[in-house]
């Protein structure tokens, strides 16, 4: 199909596909002559992929292009598949490159170490920077009951990957990993709302 | 103190105090003459909290502000905090107003309906959008096994909240939700790294 069809089937606007063919999101179409491209199912695929992650997902442009490139060039071994997906979606500039914390906990639950390259550690020592910044105190054991909630999240994740194709099990992973984080985040704000209602609906302030 | 030496104690440019000053974040000092005037330590607190939200927080000036006449003005009762914190922590501007699935979702979970507005299940809808879009199909129970280590999470954070203090009950939940979102998100691929590893690691591709 040409790409007015392309963008008519995709509901995409022809010159935002325009922009994705430049930043290299989207791979050419076969040219059929100098100013004419054809594209296929393979386009359309592709199109809805990078609109999830720009639009719900949240990714700019420079991450979704890491993802796209994980997807379509798959590392080595099945574990370097997660590594590949926390690279792509790891957190703000600034994260902190030690940490010493983090490294103290993993000790403490019998973590690995090994990893010398890990924006998660560093996300996760900002974070705990952040709650000691604002003088937000965590209960005495929180952090590992959450580990072991996470932990649970986790496990049954890791029991769907599909590791019979790198490209299914890296798909399922990047996007996975990205995707569900707002659902995990929502069903959290929920829970907390349910909970307190049953407890407090009725409960006026004390002052 | 002068507002210089409030920028030394808390390592905050005085230009930086000004704006803060200006958008209402921080609230003056008392005048002392036509240009001068005296900060106190609720101001260092202050100053301390809004780097922590706007810095490893990750709020935008507006949700801050939000957050901040939060913890100035606590709401009628206790429950009404939670509702603050999830519309100051509130998803992107475009979550869906809609949301049937979500709504079919917890009626078959027996969670409460009655809330008109909530942000939250907009959010969670989107979310939801967002898998369809990407083609990204959960594993059958996969909701509700999120829902319950969710409700985990939740319940021990809702056990913890001051009630004997508003002021104290707000600064808790939204902070809670805000800063600790980051750490469970880093918490889960760490998890998902630390499971993988024991699974995969030596496992090569199949292909």
């Amino acid at each position: 199909m040409r790409i007015s069809e392309l963008g008519r089937t995709t509901k995409v606007p022809v010159a935002t596909i325009k922009f994705y063919l430049r930043e290299g999101l989207l791979p050419e179409g076969l040219l059929t002559s100098a100013t004419q491209a054809q594209y296929g199912e393979t386009h359309v695929a592709r199109l809805r992929l990078i609109r999830a992650l720009l639009g719900p997902g949240g990714l700019s442009i420079v991450k979704a292009r890491q993802v796209l490139q994980a997807i379509d060039h798959p590392p080595e071994s099945v574990h370097d598949l997660l590594g590949v997906a926390a690279d792509a979606v790891s957190g703000p500039a600034g994260d902190r490159r030690d940490h010493p914390r983090v490294h103290q906990l993993m000790a403490t639950w019998g973590w690995s170490l090994d990893d010398g390259h890990c924006p998660t550690h560093g996300a996760l020592e900002s974070a705990l920077d952040a709650l000691d910044a604002a003088e937000f105190e965590l209960p005495a054991g929180a952090l590992d009951h959450y580990r072991d909630q996470m932990t649970a999240v986790a496990q049954a994740e890791i029991d769907g990957v599909p590791i019979d194709s790198p490209a299914a099990a890296v798909r399922y992973v990047v996007l996975g990993t990205v995707l569900i984080e707002p659902v995990l985040l929502a069903l959290r704000r929920m829970a907390q709302q349910e909970i307190s209602r049953r407890r407090f609906a009725d409960l006026p302030r004390s002052d």
